[in-house]
């Protein structure tokens, strides 16, 4: 079996997802979620000419130096001045209050004195009007539909259009099964032979940091009828991530149970290190991908394929953009597998420096926990002299 | 009053918060979390010398070209070889299983043949051993305590040392008031001079990226009663965000209330723009920040000032290191308040570009919405030629 190219094995797991189908949620959850569909705003914005400031409101063509001006009411906010104003009067005002009509000005209180009714403005004066005019920001039925994970300024937006609801992607459901008769879970005693499993805590908070639903499921040992309960357990996922189980060896039964309960397998070995191996495939409604049962390859390719899988799903952009960074030493060539190196950034005046840990043994946890970046090293190049610009990859 | 730098205002704010207590949470729920006290590896990983690839074991003086060697058992991943292993013997050996004894090679599956109990090795052979030794991640009794929030790997390090609950910083709890008798609930009707309240949506869900647990209160009319009785309901919570109300206009009861409630106001302008005024203090068990009422204001006053206070609650480093960028446009001088202005990044070969709106009208939430960055015009600096290197802040 030939590698596979980690651009070809990225198209390959996203064309195994769709965005998912609409929900509806109040406003208040619309965080990071996408728009399946447009919204319209209800309302002009703002829906009256209004304040800017808090001072006096009077006639443009009584904005003159040192003029003086009769106080005859008042607008606040939620209480506007309803009386009739003439040239020759004002009315003190107050930030988001209405103007009493178009064709006015506000002075700043601070620009004006005030004696009993009566203010006069200073003898210098600015030439805004300090008013913020009607639909400035958008008119009754504009549309608004961001192609890309709403932020809390776009809810602030939402609700000043009084849109209460709205439709965006379904979060994916995601059950995560860790499998491996050498494996028990934090809390527990491990026999001589068995490790502690943490495949399934990394690979949750992946799927959490992304916006999916993590359901961790109990432990699938090495056999067939363990295996079959787990993923019993994870029906009604819409993607189901295993680690473990999916290399080759004799006692890698994860893919052929899967089989068997209808998996339309694809298994590939991938030009990458660490992580080469990887399964995926339709299960049902579902979509299975076997990570690497090292934790270490199992990260990186939960970086590489399972967050764009879980953007897609939610109607992002799947692509991640690598970010650029300045090598802090030498290396050599890197062979005919792109090499994904737990890295650390550094900031500089420039571009971050990038720092390969020396010990890149997919088996220290130690050490992955510590890097903040994965520097990518493409297959077949280098040697990469120190001050090379290279690309990474953050990590969650 | 003389206008407050921003960075005295930020030292001011942080100075009236200090990190939560702690609480006990389970291992699944770590993620973003800071730890308050060291745990210690409960094991030692790998526990035994163990296979990194599937193959064979076999004593380190048999590894040699060509060599001929007797299969006399297996060694599985939690199911270990319990037999003798002489000189001229193998064990076929899988990825995870403990090694026999040390002195020890494993030679992988694909460098040698194999026929029935016999296997061949090839005719070169790598000088790697292919085995990770007991304790190369961490020993038994090693302590971990970083001083950061936790990450997914980290989460996945700590499962292995069969740490199965933590001790980290409780979350701050943060009640959001909005106030003002023109503000109605999106999904509700406006009167004439009435607008939807929008603040609380983008305080919420900035209070939320940040980790904390948001508590949106309704909102209060501009009068003592109703302002009491929403101070009322916010008891429990750790901050009290308020927004709205707190500049120095007659109707800005905000204050006034929140002082005969026990809250040791401290008020400012701050020399900055958007968002002069600014409101802080303690109030009983809890601390009050009065964000600005307009929503461009109070968002970047909430990066500017919320971001670090909720970050030192938690534990977190408080500080906010700007990054850096290449401003797309001329810009002309600053003036005497820091201006934040909306901006808009895009990727280049090296430093990102960035582009300031045109409209930087505090009053415009649709602008506000599509910005990603706030270009940082430091004080009294600028003009800013097209080309230089400036300061930004990612937004939220």
């Amino acid at each position: 079996m030939s590698l596979l190219p980690v651009e070809e094995a990225l198209e390959r797991v996203l064309a195994l997802v769709a965005p998912l189908p609409a929900e509806t949620v109040p406003l208040r959850e619309g965080a990071g979620r996408v728009m399946t569909m447009p919204v319209t705003a209800g309302l002009t914005q703002p829906p009256f000419s209004g304040s800017a400031m808090d001072g006096y409101w009077l006639d443009a063509a009584d904005h003159l130096p040192s003029a003086k001006l009769q106080v005859v009411g008042e607008s606040a906010a939620g209480r506007s001045y309803q009386g009739e104003i003439t040239r020759g009067q004002a009315i003190r005002i107050f930030t988001g209050a209405p103007v009493p009509r178009e064709g006015g000005v506000v002075v700043l209180q601070e620009n004006t004195t005030r004696e009993g009714d009566w203010i006069t403005l200073a003898d210098s004066l600015s030439g805004n009007d300090n008013i913020r005019p009607k639909g400035q920001d958008f008119a009754k039925g504009a549309p608004f539909h961001p192609a890309r994970p709403l932020n809390a300024r776009d809810l602030g937006l939402l609700a000043a259009m009084n849109v209460a609801q709205l439709e965006v992607h379904r979060k994916p459901v995601v059950a995560i099964i860790a499998t491996g008769d050498e494996l028990v879970m934090p809390g527990e005693t491990p026999g001589p032979d068995q490790i502690i499993s943490s495949n399934s805590f990394i690979v949750a908070a992946q799927v959490e940091a992304m916006g999916g639903i993590a359901r961790m499921l109990p432990i699938a040992r090495d056999d067939r009828e363990s295996l079959r309960m787990v993923f019993d357990l994870a029906k009604g996922a819409d993607l189901i991530v295993t680690s473990g189980g999916a290399s080759v060896g004799d006692h890698d039964l994860v893919g052929e149970v899967a089989a068997e309960l209808g998996l339309e397998r694809s298994f590939w070995k991938i030009a990458m290190r660490p992580g080469k191996p990887l399964m995926a495939g339709r299960m049902g409604e579902a979509v299975l991908l076997g990570l690497p049962g090292n934790p270490v390859s199992a990260t990186v390719c939960a970086e590489l394929f399972l967050k764009p899988m879980l953007a897609k799903m939610q109607g992002r952009d799947p692509q991640i953009t690598p970010r650029r960074a300045v090598l802090g030493c030498d290396l050599g060539p890197t062979g005919p597998r792109t090499h994904y190196m737990r890295a650390c950034l550094s900031a500089t005046d420039g571009l971050p420096m990038i720092m390969p840990f020396d010990n890149q043994d997919s088996g220290i946890l130690s050490i992955l926990a510590q890097a903040d970046a994965l520097l990518i090293c493409e297959r077949d190049s280098g040697p990469h002299k120190q001050g090379t610009e290279m690309c990474y990859l953050p990590l969650m």
